[in-house]
């Protein structure tokens, strides 16, 4: 990776990070904190050391993959078969890398950026085409064969996650058997705990990446792959022009989300658009809530964090943050390489609305 | 599904198919066209039973799995670890379903189709969200649970498959050890095989959907999912609004498409414009050839079939079809419910050209 010349290392870069949207309780907030704090210096230092936009969401996402309470990584929900299955996936201006249902590594978002370099290494022996998106067994061979290391899946399990598996597979067991029996609306909520992590960087030579990582839904099929793993829908990172940038990083509802490439779409619709309450609201129903493919009759979540990096004709940047979501709460983190502390914002949903906005903007000069 | 009504069943269904961009042999060719021909009959004998789009889709795209001459179903290409891997995809209107990296599945279209027809069905038990995306074992337990047939992998293999495989893993492996001696340039195109293949179908209530099949890249990774799998890169079917439908089948390099988002992109550009070579031209440059993620120095192949359904006012119905490609060959069929005959069209690219665009339109009432 080149040096930061002198005249660029003036330039702040700037991440974000979150630990999903969904409903994460009180008593886990000071834990979620540390661990988004911790997340976001961590990003900070590799931008400091001159690495890229995706060496700091890789670093990032790995430090929260790395998070018991997270669903990603180690504390990932375990399948309907009792596994830990893996999506993640990362994207920066030039390539994208991701893998699903993968067993036996313990930080995922690694293994999607090694995917996402090798491709940006050209052409393999025998001018054959480096796999961008690598799944389940092969994937994890991938890993063994590039040096990644890889560990007992028994391990990817904690005390947690083989709690609210046992307690959820005896309900849908018991469901199952006495049909007319049916789950609690609180259990089915409970089941669904969104807490995937992503996260958003700008760089220090202004270059933009995004990332994100799940273990998916509880009780999930084996195999199945959800939007984190998938291009244009957990993640997305673009270069509009010499002016514009955007990057985002979504959690939800996977598969609604992945059939309204939601992060590629809500990117596409913010770059065109100024960031206000109304705009970003109209986005959100007219690609997600009411959009043909999302059944009227599911509960649709959604929860992202999304930056755009606007530079004006005297070069000066601006950060325009957004954190949305229609979860009960997400739990988010920023900061730019001239700052010293990690803003936190734990967003609650309002009794009185249906989404929760949140803007914010930042100078990065 | 509901019956046709008689006021309905006046209104024509049409099909179109393609065998994949690629060099077809000179000698195939008979086969290919026999090929071509059968699945276009059976999925229109399908809608003309009333069924609809995706069931014609499915049908179709399952016959040409069953030709040992496509790469997909049997015959595919096989990996480096020398097995047969599929990616299928489906979409209509309404949903969307997909496996990647499966084995011992015959036809994986009908795997496809039954996620997609799964998600109709509402939620699981226990309030679940059924999966849209399965893939490797897991994938093949799903189709098991749910009844349908598997095939020992062995039986995916054919004679041909098998002799391009040991051939270039020969060359691979000699490649390898001896780093100085290249591939020739001719057998790196040889293993460019993009024969996968596809299906685009309006129903005869007027409903579109599209079908995407593939073994992937010969020796490729084990774990690697292609475009046909992905999301809104292997197919796209959706209604704009009464007035206008449009459904893509894509084929090509894989990673490239699927980092273009192709099928859906080239949708979104051609659902707003007339059809015209120079409009459609235009599309692809901006879409794909000179897309900033597609390297400049590698060489990207594509090629789709593409239908738009018009109705105007007088409720006329009118199907703009368009088949394009930048490899040597493309050999596509397609034909209307009130057709007995089905129209073959083996597409050549033009030594002074670097794109070979062929479009027709065909009235539907």
């Amino acid at each position: 990776m080149a040096d930061l010349t002198e005249t660029e290392t003036n330039h702040a870069g700037f991440i974000a990070v979150h630990v999903g949207a969904g409903l994460q309780s009180e008593a886990r907030l000071p834990r979620y904190q540390e661990t988004i704090k911790r997340a976001c210096l961590q990003g900070i230092r590799v931008l400091n050391n001159g690495k890229n936009a995706s060496e700091a969401a890789c670093i990032a996402v790995a430090v929260l993959e790395d998070c018991p309470l997270t669903n990603a990584g180690m504390g990932s929900n375990l399948t309907l078969d009792g596994n830990v299955e893996c999506d993640a996936s990362i994207m920066d201006e030039e390539s994208y890398g991701a893998i699903g249902a993968v067993s036996g590594i313990k930080n995922p978002i690694t293994l999607a950026w090694a995917l996402l370099h090798t491709q940006k290494q050209g052409l393999m022996e025998g001018g054959r085409i480096p796999p961008c998106f690598l799944v389940g067994d092969g994937a994890k061979q991938w890993a063994q064969q590039n040096g990644l290391p890889l560990i007992d899946n028994q391990q990817m399990k904690t005390e947690n996650s083989t709690f609210m598996f046992e307690k959820y597979k005896r309900k849908l067991d018991e469901n199952t058997s006495e049909s007319t029996k049916k789950m609690k609306t609180d259990d089915v909520n409970d089941t669904k705990r969104l807490d995937t992590v992503g996260a958003i960087v700008i760089d220090r030579n202004g270059n933009v990446a995004a990332a994100a990582s799940s273990g998916g839904i509880l009780l999930k099929h084996s195999g199945r792959v959800g939007h984190s793993a998938m291009f244009g829908c957990g993640c997305w990172a673009e270069r509009k022009d010499d002016s514009c940038s955007i990057a985002v990083a979504s959690s939800g509802t996977g598969e609604f989300l992945m059939k309204s490439l939601f992060s590629k779409s809500i990117s596409d619709a913010c770059i065109i658009d100024d960031l206000t309450p109304e705009t970003v609201r109209n986005h959100i129903n007219n690609i997600f809530l009411n959009r043909r493919m999302t059944p009227t009759n599911a509960e649709k979540y959604f929860g992202f964090i999304l930056l755009k990096l606007i530079t004006n004709e005297n070069q000066n940047r601006l950060v325009e943050f957004l954190c949305a979501h229609n979860t009960q709460t997400m739990f988010v983190g920023y900061m730019n390489t001239h700052q010293s502390k990690v803003t936190t914002l734990f967003s609650k949903l309002h009794s009185d609305d249906s989404l929760s906005i949140n803007i914010d903007s930042i100078p990065l000069t």
